[in-house]
């Protein structure tokens, strides 16, 4: 099943896609549906709401106010490759705050006090249940779906400092979107789909999911030895080679750029790119 | 005005600390009274609830939700000499989720998979209002108040990646209270305080608030120039020399251990040690 968050007669609401278009199912976020245990994969067969067409520039981050929102940096070899990095044995974990999300077709913000702006194509796990010391081989019982994240950075701010979390949360940089595809419908793990970036209709990034470091169940089961996840935490599973940092020279995003990510059964995020106001 | 947090007849409420005792104000929250634009300098004034004594176990975190929280590392010179980095010239920020943190007097729990378990004290700040691109002159507008924290990191996962996140994110090892003192009772910038750190009595860091690289209206300011900030955002202001693993040989803390963070004028938070289950 599909979710896309969306805004309809002034209000953000949740809808379904079923055959005939989208179908309204209120104003509930998919935070509070994942928080009481809702179960994605039927709940939204009962939509009663408005059959709907979703105006090309309606659509919102899929998710507001996740719990905590956990990127997986280094994930894909060739990606540390073009990085200033060796290749860790335990997952690079870093954070993006809510503050920076945008949705589908919603413009990356290019900011005024930097031009390092720069794409990255990931693939999102949104988990429907969470706990400590989860066990590998439960971990994918946890997911919820998958969506398409572009998770933007800006480059001069990321190596300011040891730690990259400014440079990974710049305001309306982390495209998340358009739809959540529920996990019954899609192979376990979001494994061996295609995932492709593409700039201005140029493929830039092009990998199989299948190539992460660190799959899914073991992101999961690792961090769970540390934290406590929880129903609607999101984990944004690493990028691939081919972003504009790593090319040489470095080619970085300008207004008028428009960034594509596709995966393989989940779709296609569309963003174009404006510089701050 | 002195606001806690704390379990009363089984619920969590907040109380303001009065010259006869704490009065109850209600199980509203502070990010929920922040994010309405209460005046928490004055708005204690008008509890009425029932006056009560805070038992030793009843402290809860002072926020259970903040909206983010920010910590800043590497921000005293002498710690900086104790750590494996040089001294950037840009604030080193990294993030705390909410399942870490813990209340005055709760148990610091050392992990099962390390032993490695650290303090960090620090003077954490708590923001009434947000934006972007806040001026540094008036930065200090945004804060509602100090609180003390204790940041306790796990080293041995600390550095096992590039970025700190999983070693600063064990469950039950953020250590926020007891109390929020309002700006208005406190130096500008929380600036000039004695902050010290004691484990089982011994004086373990010492330092002025004055010493901070960054000060609370830089940090403010140069993370609003990438970051929209909010009401109830939580800046935790980072740590002086000290620490268990900047000792020869290094020293973590044990089950058994008590750790205090004291700074003049705002209080001393406790937490005893003790081991996973």
């Amino acid at each position: 099943m599909r979710y896309v968050r969306f805004s309809h007669q002034g209000r953000p609401v949740l809808g379904v896609r079923t055959a005939e278009g989208v179908r309204v199912l209120g104003e509930e976020t998919l935070e509070s549906l994942l928080e009481r245990g809702v179960d994605l994969a039927t709940y939204g067969a009962r939509a009663q709401g408005p059959l709907v067409q979703i105006g090309e520039q309606d659509y919102l981050p899929l998710m507001k106010k996740p719990g905590k929102i956990v990127c997986v940096g280094l994930n894909y070899a060739d990606h540390t490759k073009e990085s200033p990095y060796a290749q860790p044995d335990y997952p690079t974990l870093f954070p993006r705050f809510n503050s920076s999300l945008i949705g589908h077709n919603q413009p990356l913000v290019r900011p005024r006090i930097s031009d390092t702006l720069d794409y990255e194509g990931e693939m999102a796990v949104v988990l429907k249940s969470g706990g400590r010391h989860i066990p590998k081989a439960q971990a994918l019982q946890h997911v919820a779906g998958y969506a398409l994240f572009n998770e933007g950075s800006v480059r001069e701010y990321q190596f300011k400092s040891p730690q990259w979390t400014v440079g990974k949360n710049f305001d309306d940089t982390g495209a998340f979107g358009p739809d959540l595809v529920t996990a019954d419908e899609l192979p376990a793990g979001g494994k061996g789909l295609l995932l492709q970036t593409r700039v201005n209709g140029k493929v830039v990034q092009s990998a199989n999911t299948e190539d992460m470091l660190f799959d899914v169940a073991t992101i999961i089961s690792t961090l769970s030895e540390a934290v406590t996840l929880e129903a609607g935490d999101v984990i944004v599973s690493g990028t691939p080679a081919g972003v504009g940092f790593g090319m040489d020279p470095k080619v970085y995003l300008k207004a008028g750029d428009v960034v594509e990510v596709s995966i393989e059964d989940i779709g296609t995020l569309v963003n174009p790119v404006v510089d701050e106001a």
